[in-house]
């Protein structure tokens, strides 16, 4: 019984430690939108389909072409781009200084819980809607594929620390942050832009699990 | 000697643990101007002094109704603003995101040591000037009084890291801050917008030296 005890607890040492020679890559979130096909027809107009500006890192995943402005009593932000495709609901994705800007307490949440979330007006080129929920910021996440997992000895919804831009003036570790695993998914830790600039941070940097 | 050596490890870890329960609060520094006397004559007129618009927590140091415009060729920002009294040497603290937007490419650097920082135009109600150097990142860091250093069992010049917003979706721990003690300061941890939005942080709030 002991002896099972100091296995688990080296073997728990061991995959800490490769773990953390094992880098992630970073990708740095602006605030965007995700659009049910139902909203981007009403702003967009019925003949138009979201199109590819850029692929992102996550496969199947593209920022569009197509931006809107969001707008509060408070403030606006324009040229808000949207991530395609379309989505079985629509969530608006900013910062906390974002929120600040715009006058609202949005929750931190995970993509698509969006409950008892602030709504928010939304203006394309040709509508408008308001929507009554759906303003998040986005809790800061590792996205992996199964063999990504496998590699790093992580399970799905496991939390982490992560290192990032270590030996620098900006060297930050973020706690409690979240690992899902899904064979949708590319190896990335994902956060917004606020998140990335306090620990130095850039597209594509590698940070590391602790 | 194997006793002291126990002795001085025990006592390391008594202050570390008995200065991690002492709560440090916290100020978030937005984007500010420090001026010298004639560069702010030269911004604001011969006639003008700074006025008070609100004390900060740091001693004989104030926010002044006074602010300008930082402009480059890239863009700018409005209502600056200053806080007083002069100093010696004229700087502008951004954050990262602010030097985005402006195009610059700052160093993180401690108050004062603004050599090889980019320069900046500077726009006040009586007049314009360019710095040739002053803008900053500034790097975090934490103010102690000698009185409170002793309480912390901090040195002058001694790195630490700070725990911020412990059991939140934001805990974060901010690695390599630099500890400064003065009989000019009063207890406070110093950070920018960005990285207090990332550890979820607004003024007042407490953080930790772990």
């Amino acid at each position: 019984m002991k002896e099972e005890l100091i296995k688990e607890i080296i073997s728990d040492i061991k995959a800490r430690s490769e773990r953390a020679g094992l880098p992630v890559p970073v990708g740095v979130s602006n605030r965007h939108t995700h659009f049910t096909r139902e909203h981007f027809k009403r702003l967009f107009g019925p003949e138009c389909e979201p199109t590819l500006y850029r692929n992102i890192v996550q496969p199947g995943f593209y920022a569009c072409h197509e931006t809107v402005s969001i707008q509060t009593e408070k403030n606006a932000f324009k040229n808000v781009r949207m991530i395609g495709p379309y989505r079985t609901y629509t969530q608006i994705e900013i910062s906390y200084g974002d929120a600040k800007v715009l006058g609202l307490n949005p929750p931190i949440r995970d993509s698509s819980k969006i409950e008892n979330s602030p709504g928010i007006k939304i203006v394309g080129p040709k509508g408008e809607i308001t929507v009554e929920k759906g303003v998040i910021l986005s809790k800061r996440h590792i996205h992996f594929s199964p063999s990504d997992a496998k590699k790093f000895k992580i399970e799905d919804q496991q939390v982490v620390r992560v290192l990032c831009s270590p030996g620098s003036d900006r060297e930050t570790i973020y706690e409690s942050v979240l690992c899902r695993v899904s064979d949708k998914f590319a190896l990335e830790f994902h956060l917004d832009i606020e998140e990335a600039n306090a620990a130095g941070l850039k597209n594509g940097d590698k940070v590391y699990i602790i």
